[in-house]
């Protein structure tokens, strides 16, 4: 991916919501949950601090990710939808 | 647990609410307090401050703990329920 | 007490609220004033501070002490009730 | 006085509301202005700062002080009651 | 002038209101703009900052300052009227 | 002008608005747009910070800059009217 | 361009909207979703921080950036219309 994220910011693709209930009922796309879980694609180089030290990022491009419900902005990429948020908007690693 | 949370966060396993009152009356569902006390599971590798500073975490796995009533975010993994929340939203261990 | 309250924060066990008022009368429960009265009974290691300093707690377990109206959440440990909540809760020690 | 502010307090004695007008007419309870001075009968020994510093109080027992109509929470000590609110509340030594 | 305002404090006498327009009209007294002009007439040592820096503060006894309209606190002393305030609401010295 | 903002503020002269629209017609007073546009005519010293640095303005009496609709506070010297504003008010220097 | 922003903003240039939709059918002026797309034509020196450190900019002139929809002050200058936001509304350089 070609887009650098500023400071401490990443770019998240989301994982595909699964179109089947546990019971293997297709459900309509409205119906889906909007997923929480992604993989992130490019890292930011890290927030300068005001202290002028630069706090790098924690997570790696592949990383597997949980992310709160409305965490960041949609940003579409070649027809592609991601994710740009906060690296402190990242719950865990999966 | 191969779920690594980010930062000052710490991944929680409720307890499970007692289903019995003292007096042995079992209650129904919905009358159950949700539980505010539960274990850790996995735990963060701390904040990077300002200053550049790791902050450690003080929790270990395995710790009980109290936590708020409406402390962190409801995570699913392979069926289960946990939560996931700031180290500062722990109150103590039992 | 075996409760380790984390960080900067403290329990309090209430003083229980006088029943009688001055003249002698009995009150009935619901009048009588929350305490703002109590005694420390757990004191937390100190907060760890954004310079990554521990700042070390100021009270002692058994020293009386005078704390808002609403400071802190209730917790029961054995049947009996106490408040947990921050050190800066708490106004003074009496 | 036995109570020990914590940190930045202090506890202060407010001065009597003065019961007369400048006409000498004696105004009822209710009407009169609650006092924005007082004594200063206690002092806590500093807060702690982020940087681990103590900041040690400018006030010191017995300094006449005016402070904010609304600052401080009421406490009773031995029949007789007192503000307790934080230094900065106070505005000017007199 | 017998009180010392504390920390970043500064005692303001507000300058008269005019009392005639600019065409000599005199104008009663409801319509008169509360004045934002003053002289400083007390200075307070300065605040003590979370680094245990005492911040000097940049006015002096005597100087003509500009204030905004709804800043500081009226206090009464020997029957005249007063602002205390911070330095930080003082805009601009005259 | 001998008035000396205090610590990070500047004054500013608002430039005229253009009376008259592309079209060459002579537009009333209230349908004009406030300027966004001045010339610094007063800077202060810089403020202190919490660590007791001075932080030097970057503005200088002459810059042409461009400011936000509804910053500063509006004052009237000799007639004429000028903004009060924080140096972090300004967007640019033109 | 001859404008300097101040301290941590820069200017963008936002990219024309599309008129046309994939479907290649012209769409009204209203109908235009506003770009989020821009190119940075100038960029300030950099933020003092409380420590009085200078923290530089990431980003340069000629960077393509995204940034939030509603990000930024419009201006106009030559006719041309230009957003100035700070350094940290921008997202990330394409």
């Amino acid at each position: 991916m070609n887009i650098k994220p500023l400071a401490d910011r990443v770019i998240v693709a989301p994982a595909a919501a699964e179109e089947k209930t546990k019971s293997g009922i297709i459900i309509p796309d409205t119906a889906k949950e909007k997923p929480q879980r992604g993989e992130i694609v490019a890292v930011g180089e890290g927030k300068v601090s005001e202290q002028g030290v630069l706090v790098k990022p924690q997570l790696q491009v592949g990383d597997q990710v949980l992310y709160g419900k409305y965490a960041g902005t949609e940003i579409t990429v070649d027809g592609q939808d991601y994710l740009i948020m906060r690296e402190s908007d990242i719950f865990a690693v999966v």
